[in-house]
């Protein structure tokens, strides 16, 4: 299959999805210093982009930090700061904001975001992931969308991992407005396309020159398909091969991990 | 239509929704106690079925009390002491339960029921309205229905009238589950079917003896329907007359209120 392996050549830009491609868990998986390092070299900028909006950018550089990979906070898009990306993009400056999240969220709306919190009537409502969330909350936001809020999910996943087992996310918290609303929320993080976009936009380049590197199948290789970007799936997290005929969602590439896919990169290029 | 009323001859128990027929608000609405004393001058038993399952039986007996109804406390079903009867009809004794619900429910299941509360790893989930669960609660609900617990709903209300608006009800905390468990619940409260059949069986009665009173159709008459009971539907609450054509919900008789109804069952039995 080399010759179809071409397109390789063009891309212009690297997009990380992290837990299953960067680490699993607490351990680094192998090839992620060389990947970044290469990237340099080459002058091929690249961004991380997460659903999770429960960490900051500053917490994902220093985790990056310390296993070797020095990075801006600009180059982390988790779904928090893409909300406030897109809320910028879609209203005026002084839109009045309600959210439901966790502090990481609020920092990104009302600290370095800078838009108006508004708890009681806010134009809009942000939906995250919050592992506080009281029945108040739920009912605030229950109650400013039926007055007529636009309705912001940051991102649809509906569980979480976590040594417990899977607890409900951000897609439990939206279903139960779905429900008490009636109305279907914008989703902003992955597999939707506005965070696709967004990485694209970020890097000054076409889709098509973007290459999405992620472990899900249904999330980063789906999200990235839909917005026409360049996909490689890596086998150390959550998806294996015979998903692709099952589910139908076809990456452009498909490597057993960072190290192949960085080995795939440098002949294209060599 | 006279011919059409027959059947009025041969109702031998009568079941009351409570809200929007008794009484709307603070309200008590006109022929409450004239139809409670005529059912009692005929012989004929009365129930209340309400889905509410943050509210004892107790609480309703007093509430009656005051407005000259007397009552016995097993006259009156909510939802809660409806999923009591529930799990004692499908469990062995020594089911283990957990719940998220208000202390009413606590009670019914674990005060009067007797049954043991396991909040870890329960072989029974029952989940009702609860105006101050938190996200915990939310998460000891989807850990235990994901490792095998039956999941049971007290009622499918998806939102609750309340002086600020309609909020989030049981059916929005359902809807969450169903996002982060995959599994469908066991719904108990109206208009599923388990309700309306406790009342027929609590009377000892066939459904077609038994007349549901209610006001809304797509609760209270839908539900009846389903296990063939009588039904009449009062104007006093939710429920227009027009819907019954947009909603193909068909009561057996309309009554403008329960003064009217009360005409048309003395004179039924005249």
């Amino acid at each position: 299959m080399t010759e179809s392996l071409d397109w390789l050549r063009d891309i212009r830009g690297l997009v990380f999805d992290m837990d299953g491609v960067l680490w699993r868990g607490k351990e680094t998986l192998p090839g992620v210093v060389e990947i970044f390092a290469w990237a340099k070299a080459e002058g091929i900028p690249c961004l991380l982009a997460t659903n999770n909006s429960m960490s900051t950018q500053a917490m994902y550089v220093e985790r990056l930090g310390k296993i070797g990979v020095p990075l801006e906070a600009e180059q982390v898009i988790t779904s928090g700061t893409a909300v406030r990306d897109y809320l910028r993009a879609t209203y005026p400056a002084d839109v009045t904001v309600g959210a439901v999240g966790m502090p990481a969220l609020y920092d990104v709306l009302f600290g370095s975001g800078g838009f108006t919190q508004e708890d009681r009537r806010p134009q809009v409502q942000v939906v995250g992931t919050d592992l506080g969330f009281a029945y108040d909350d739920l009912k605030r936001a229950c109650l400013a969308i039926r007055a007529g809020a636009a309705f912001i999910g940051t991102n649809p996943d509906t569980t979480l991992p976590t040594e417990e087992g899977l607890v409900p996310g951000c897609g439990a918290l939206l279903a139960a407005l779905v429900a008490s609303t009636g109305v279907q929320p914008t989703v902003i993080g992955k597999p939707e396309k506005y965070m696709f976009e967004l990485c694209a936009a970020r890097l000054s380049l076409q889709p098509a020159q973007v290459l999405m590197i992620g472990d899900r199948l249904d999330t980063d290789i789906l999200g990235a398909n839909r917005v026409n970007a360049r996909t490689a799936l890596v086998l150390t997290g959550v998806s294996q091969r015979q998903e692709i005929v099952t589910t139908g969602i076809e990456p452009s590439i498909v490597t057993a991990d960072l190290p192949e896919l960085l080995g795939r990169l440098q002949a294209a290029r060599a």
